[in-house]
């Protein structure tokens, strides 16, 4: 063993699971997009260069638990819509940083998509991820799967937030606005990711309710930590600039009822989504496991 | 009857059929969008003036003929993913009038979402419209039609034309050029909405080819008639400013083939679309007049 690799610590036995789904899922975005040399170049070009930025995976790797918990093993049916949850993550980060929204120039540690190419091709490029997304889902012939993305992602769900909170930029908000803005612009799709899970293993009611409310929970925790990260954060680790929020005048937890108290909110929903699974007749561990990660995450 | 009703010439029964069904669509575009009291109000304000403008609704009526020609009559399934494609259209026309874009002030005489909201709501209120045309398409529970809108409007299709559109500003193009931008930007669009008409009413595949060349011809010959009323056209009829596309130097047929040709090559392709239905088995009439309004048209 040379020196450099006993610096290094060994990967836990969850490190491994997450390095693996991660690859799972990124070999297969790679695999499924259109290929650069395909016409329009430049677009999927930009399409390639956001989808496949080194990512935590998040979304796909919550359904992706979810289905196997339950029994799932059909993944040629089931890592597209999985992978699409992704892609409807990548298009909303490339909405979002647009000059016209946050105005943000680094994402995932790269420039952002109308930094390295412009802002008309970063429009299309998200519009193109978009469609991509309903494309994907499709494939696995489950008609709810189309309209359970689209209600979590549209004007009532991640969209609504996102209006609601460039609408309660610059003034003072309430604890019950920021839930909303949160429930609506990032737990909505994580809610959605559990539920592809589960509708892509066949659940059954009280398993859907109980990832569901897993989801709700864990969705809203995983913004307040974003936000807590957002002050606290490394911005080596986390790929993007810290402070922004603040400059922006956003609304956040911490904003709104200060760091203690953020942290305390955040760490009893985990606790919640947790205990949401804790009559479950199927393996938890894993999204037990992925629960806290969320909660300890540094990026 | 008193004077002015006499001066006001008496409607065509193709014009009364048009008007009925425009009415039909408008009504249930009305009926299924969220209302403006529902939180984000902002947000659905901007759909609303958007997706309710008064609007030719060219592709909900296309896909509306086809399907009653083919003996569909179910409207309660058929509307609401016949009305998507006309979301669809109303979304990327929004993005398509940003100031990134092609900086448009005006759209079907009003001012463009960005200039009567603001332009983060005007990329939010596309991005919803996005997400209803995928879940209006989804309630008629036809996997397939998910399928033909998500490959019709994108990279391959509608956003990949307006890419290379967009690269195309400013320099000269040949007509084969044209052909690929004009045949994703617009005519795929088109082709798709007669292929809703035909799956919806479960066609064959002699029916389902027939009407797909019938788009595709009746598509392209709409932007090539597009093209040349941005130079004809009567600015208070079209309800947008005309000399756009020589201002911003887009690649036009007149431009690179001139007027006349261009005429002629619209001529010829409306006669292709009908010749197209010469040997189905079903009423042609409707289409056949709808081939030749979209190439009489002054809006």
């Amino acid at each position: 063993m040379n020196k450099s690799a006993e610096l290094v610590e060994p990967m836990t036995d969850f490190q491994n699971y997450l390095a693996e789904k991660r690859k799972l899922v990124d070999g297969e975005i790679d695999r499924l997009l259109p290929k650069v040399t395909e016409h329009p170049r430049e677009l999927h070009e930009a399409i390639r260069y956001s989808a496949l930025a080194k990512a935590k995976r998040v979304r796909p790797i919550l359904a992706l638990t979810a289905y196997e918990a339950l029994g799932g093993s059909d993944f040629e049916m089931a890592l597209p819509p999985i992978c699409a949850l992704e892609l409807l993550h990548s298009y909303s980060l490339i909405h979002d940083d647009l000059p016209c929204m946050d105005n943000d120039d680094l994402r995932r540690g790269l420039p952002t998509v109308h930094k390295k190419f412009d802002e008309g091709i970063a429009v299309l490029a998200g519009d193109a991820l978009h469609d991509l997304a309903f494309q994907w889902t499709a494939r696995s012939g489950k008609i709810e799967l189309v309209h359970e993305l689209a209600i979590a992602t549209g004007s009532y769900g991640m969209i609504g937030g996102q209006v609601a909170d460039m609408e309660a930029e610059g003034r003072p908000v309430t604890a019950g606005e920021i839930e909303f803005i949160h429930t609506r612009k990032t737990a909505a799709l994580i809610r959605c990711s559990l539920r592809f899970g589960a509708i892509l293993a066949g659940a059954k009611a009280p398993c859907m309710e109980a990832l569901t409310l897993y989801g709700e929970k864990l969705g809203l925790a995983f913004q307040i930590v974003d936000d807590i990260l957002d002050i606290e954060g490394d911005q080596d680790k986390l790929g993007k600039e810290i402070g922004s929020d603040e400059k922006n005048s956003k609304a956040t937890y911490p904003a709104a009822v200060g760091l203690p108290e953020s942290h305390r909110i955040a760490d009893n929903l985990i606790k919640e989504a947790i205990a949401a699974l804790s009559n479950c007749d199927f393996p938890t561990q894993r999204l037990t496991e992925l629960a806290r990660y969320i909660a300890q995450r540094e990026s």
